[in-house]
């Protein structure tokens, strides 16, 4: 098994922090040779503690996802999170907000994806695009995107104290990688529907964005809700270490089928 | 492959209609063998459909599902809907309406869970819950019950008119296969979390039932938006023909990748 530590960000960890020293590349010494039928046996693991987590009823998971583009979002969610049970997961998929959603607090469309007692709620984006994208193309002032780490943290303890996990994962690519992947969508015409033209300007502001990642990280990665820094340039190995941290954490809720309410041995099915 | 078309109930079917002679213990002279194979087939396809779906981010897909206890319902959403990416598919489960849900016509909470450009939504029970134990169980006069089939309908028509493929599903038992189940669950403790020792009143009222499912089979069977029959006491055939209608479902709808609003050899990716 890896040892997962090694990937999370430690709690209030400060300037000890840096993203530099995490190794896109990285795969814990594993092969893909080794990590396929270790992926496989995790994924038997999770459906069943994701069973137990909707029979029991009392709490839920929610997983971040974030990335800088081609990190592998949506390809991480459908080989660990798809072989679940689908009416146990929702997935969102948070876009530029709305109108409607802007004329409420940077919360307010977030809190209503969380997950109900039971689910496993995925968010594809999220809040942390507001100290993301929102700093970076200054869409908001400095002292409002600044109140927002805080901010942050105390929505994930109110999650974390109703019974709901949180774990969050930074999908680590390097920006060679990043090129060599829009050009393989460029190649593939069943590709070209991912490839908006605008996303080179984002491209272009590769370090600015890895300055708001390594912020993001190192203010918001907490004991009740962790930052995972996962190697994403071996998709094997990402998907590993994703589905390995999700099964420890829900192994860690000690989940339990919930006793019958009745006498079973007393029911008579006429 | 299956001849989907004798399991679909015909638009305007009035009298012709007979839920009795629908045999729940059909499997169309398929074997269990030959069924694995074939189902396994469908689902790649229908993976693949569904990304064009998600891709061509035109039109949606809406999966009703419908049955009494024990139907397969859920485990159906496991098997068939589990495969493909749950990003592009959400799953509803209706439970009896809240106050607020109450406080609106019957639609009004079923509306908000359509599928949005490009998505697969399922639900797990449905607005026909306003037709079945609706009217089994007098929660509303009979006036407000029997309007509600034209309502449907209309409704549906209109997510037909809006681009929304409409397909339902009747998971078709006996009265004793229901009994076999329930006496399962009982026996395993790990199961004991879906008794729910109030089902036995509903199953008391297994004549009522089928009658309602027959009227609301042969009303809102339209067109645009078809009932099937699918004989469920055999659960792989009960997928294989579920994953069938779907499959023939999407390549109805003729999708396509979109082609790119760039230049791909135009693009310089620095």
């Amino acid at each position: 098994m890896l040892n997962t530590d090694r990937y999370r960000v430690p709690s209030k960890a400060g300037s000890r922090f840096k993203l530099a020293i995490h190794d896109p590349d990285d795969h814990g010494k594993v092969t893909e040779e080794r990590a396929v039928p270790r992926f496989a046996r995790l994924i038997a693991e999770f459906e069943e503690l994701q069973e137990k987590l909707y029979a029991d009823h009392t709490r839920s998971l929610l997983v971040v996802f974030q990335a800088m583009d081609c990190g592998g979002k949506d390809s991480t969610i459908r080989h660990v999170l798809g072989p679940i049970n689908p009416q146990g997961c929702t997935v969102t998929s948070f876009k530029a907000p709305t109108a409607e959603e802007l004329d409420h607090d940077f919360l307010w469309r977030i809190h209503a994806h969380t997950p109900g007692k039971g689910m496993i709620a995925v968010f594809n984006r999220s809040h942390y695009e507001d100290v993301l994208i929102a700093r970076v193309k200054n869409l908001v002032p400095k002292k409002v995107w600044k109140d927002r780490y805080n901010q942050i943290n105390a929505f994930e303890a109110l999650l974390h104290e109703q019974g709901t996990r949180v774990v969050k994962f930074y999908l680590h690519i390097s920006k060679g990688y990043q090129k060599d992947r829009l050009l393989k969508r460029l190649e593939d015409p069943k590709k070209h529907w991912k490839f908006n033209p605008d996303d080179l300007a984002e491209r272009k502001r590769w370090g600015q964005y890895q300055k708001a990642y390594e912020e993001a990280l190192r203010r918001c990665s907490t004991e009740h809700a962790p930052w995972y820094v996962v190697p994403a340039e071996h998709r094997w190995f990402r998907n590993l270490l994703v589905a390995q941290v999700l099964v420890e954490t829900l192994k860690d809720m000690n989940l339990h089928y919930p006793k019958a309410t009745f006498n079973p041995r007393k029911i008579v099915v006429e």
